[in-house]
């Protein structure tokens, strides 16, 4: 065994490895790194650690990575549902959307979406909102990783009055954020049916020459594929295709109704994939054919979407709910298994985002994006298997202890750093004005 | 305002009342009943109350009605999952059950069904098993109100191994529990596939003439429609329909396959529906259609079935599963909105269980049977809407104390008479045994 610091010690815990479980198990943290894996009987050869954190009736899993949400959009959560999406869009989002998001309320909306993340075991999250730069602020502060994209889409949005500037207010997000540990700057492209031809490709080359994530609303309803056939004459996969803005770096969300070519499209060109179950089955926008892309080795990763379409941002619920639909979608009930689901939420996100090299597994090397699930509960009561606990069984509420990059951010359930009241408070006073307004304007 | 003594206010609560929010109010208990419901401004003119409970930051509802569910089976939690329904009942379950299902296993794992439902706010729930004597004392033991349902089946089963003697059986079970002022006991046949008509028939007279429940699951699968045509000539609805056992009294559970005149029979005979969203989907068993059976009357409540099958006992997960799933179905975000699904979780299920008069919902004489649930967390801030929040953000995790008959089960999380620890010690202790029988088995 070679010698070397250990920062943090997390022993007599199990532990949740890409080989299986480790059941009485111990992982030691370096330098915001996963140093080492082993037994319990391992760590007697291993360095004195500086810290220990005690694991005992605890499980320990990768932190979760939610690859799509709206951080901001929080502050409209429950503001407007069952509703029909044209509806929900049109006349309650884009209208509270274009009084109410600046600065200040992105910055306060999503930070009270980390901090629910945070409790809920997510310790990185993919965003696309206007003033990103504020949201960019919020995960910083919150210390999860994070990718954050700032929204173009081509007509006035809240932070560009004028469209044409909205590559130029990317590009000065790119620039801002090149150089942080954790939260990595990104373009989010709304939609084919938002954005032109000239934006995307123009968007797209903008992201690839920065090495930054470009993500984009793909098939998300029928209306959609039928709106770009109408203009493009291709359906949405083969529009992004043809328009080269398909391949690594690229992340399409939703991707409900896609063929069979267009789902190789994305496997060839190496498309990641986040998909969004709740948000589909809350806005009717469909099934997406999830077991058909991983089939194909797609990276497809598990997103919530924003707290106004889901309502909330819990991965584990996003599990279950994953599971459980393709069973009853396909009338077959071994198809997303628990593993391929809890595997989904982990490694399948961190793929889709092009981060596999960096987070989604407890292995050496990796940063230690670590949470800890408290199985000592009644519903979780008895163990058999841990990835059917986890996704048909537990909820983000059994989070205990989250760490991002070795550091804890919240123990016990408490927040280490954030003043949770604070956010609260503040999003309660955004809200009660966004409420006055709504009901003045229905 | 009448006088009268007050035995618990509780105060600066919002309350979920059949008409509505009432966001500053107080309900008065008294004798286990509701005595009052109004404003906090209306309080100076009521009696003193012996004991007062603070709401503050808190939503009062109704407890949760559970309408099906075999709580003893929290024994076999995730021990076979994501397998066909055939494999998983003969190959897993049933074997399991052959070898483990006694007094004491019932009976400690209906307690711990008992503690989990308590924590996630369910203060009433419907059971099914064998040994159901054994469950009613565990459900007594918790302080739950229960329909206990003595399991009948034509085949030898743990408590019956002849099965002739199984009406014998639950006729003892009906007397020894008949004047009990919470634990009901019921009849539950479990299925037109598994009971001749001569047991269905003689079962329900049973039910009818000790005026209990006759609980049956009916039309789960696409087999069981075809096995009961090619047996009897008619589809399960009509089968049971022309047996007489549907009817006032009679709760027929699942019910995923029946078609229009089924639905129709279901609606003028007066059955109750147990509706099992996720227990549905988990065994790919299909979608019911509980948009039709709502739009023609029929009292549909919630179940979560068996933590086998399901594997938690959530209904605030098993509302947005409802939710979710059928609107998804539908092709229509608007169906199943979140005030027809917070009903369906807690009136409905008093309807489908024959109880309206007594339970299901916060108004005066009904038994006070409440749950507080904290609205001060993250994932459910702001608020804009309460079934919104409730159905599409909170998790049984945040419920924080639950009242049945005017006392209090559950404070802050922790259970007033049950020793969780034990209860979950000697689940794990009779798991561990299971674990090396399904081993050796497989």
């Amino acid at each position: 065994m070679s010698a070397g610091h250990i920062d943090l010690l997390i022993h007599d815990v199990a532990v949740w490895t890409p080989d299986g479980p480790v059941m009485d198990g111990a992982v030691a943290i370096s330098g915001g790194c996963i140093h080492r894996v082993g037994a319990a009987s391992d760590i007697a050869d291993w360095p004195e650690p500086a810290q220990r954190l005690d694991g005992e009736g605890m499980l320990l899993l990768p932190g979760m990575v939610n690859t799509h949400t709206h951080g901001a959009m929080s502050i409209f959560r429950g503001a407007a549902d069952d509703l029909d999406l044209d509806k929900w869009l049109n006349k309650h989002i884009f209208p509270a959307e274009a009084r109410f998001a600046g600065r200040e309320t992105v910055y306060w909306g999503t930070l009270l979406s980390c901090a629910e993340m945070l409790k809920a075991g997510v310790t990185t999250f993919c965003d696309g909102y206007f003033f990103e730069d504020a949201a960019a602020e919020a995960a910083n502060r919150a210390g999860l990783r994070a990718v954050m994209g700032q929204g173009i889409i081509d007509f006035p949005s809240p932070d560009s009055p004028d469209p044409s500037r909205a590559l130029e207010t990317a590009r000065q997000f790119l620039d801002r954020w090149k150089d942080h540990p954790k939260v990595k700057a990104s373009v989010f492209c709304h939609a084919p049916y938002t954005c032109s031809p000239e934006t995307l490709v123009k968007s797209h080359a903008l992201a690839r020459e920065r090495n930054a994530l470009f993500q984009i609303h793909l098939a998300e309803s029928p209306g959609e594929a039928e709106q770009i056939r109408g203009r493009y004459g291709l359906t949405p996969g083969r529009h992004l295709h043809r328009l080269g803005v398909l391949g690594p770096g690229t992340l399409a969300v939703h991707c409900v109704h896609l063929d069979d070519e267009e789902m190789d499209l994305l496997a060839s060109s190496g498309t990641g994939v986040s998909h969004t179950p709740e948000s589909n089955m809350k806005l009717a926008s469909g099934v997406a054919p999830v077991p058909e892309m991983l089939r194909r080795g797609i990276a497809v990763g598990l997103g919530t979407d924003g707290p106004a379409s889901n309502n909330d941002q819990d991965l584990f619920g996003e599990m279950r709910s994953a599971a459980l639909l393709h069973k009853v979608h396909c009338m077959d009930p071994t198809v997303m298994n628990a593993s391929v689901v809890l595997d989904m939420a982990t490694r399948g996100g961190a793929r889709a985002l092009g981060m596999e090299g960096e987070i989604g597994a407890i292995a050496p090397g990796l940063r230690a994006d670590l949470v800890l699930v408290n199985l000592d509960r009644p519903h979780l009561t008895p163990l058999y298997n841990i990835p059917s606990q986890m996704v048909y069984a537990a909820s983000g509420a059994d989070v205990h202890t989250v760490l991002v990059d070795g550091e804890i951010l919240l123990r016990n359930r408490r927040f280490v750093h954030l003043d949770v009241e604070e956010i609260m408070g503040r999003v309660g006073e955004i809200a009660g004005k966004v409420k006055e307004f709504l009901v003045k304007g229905s």
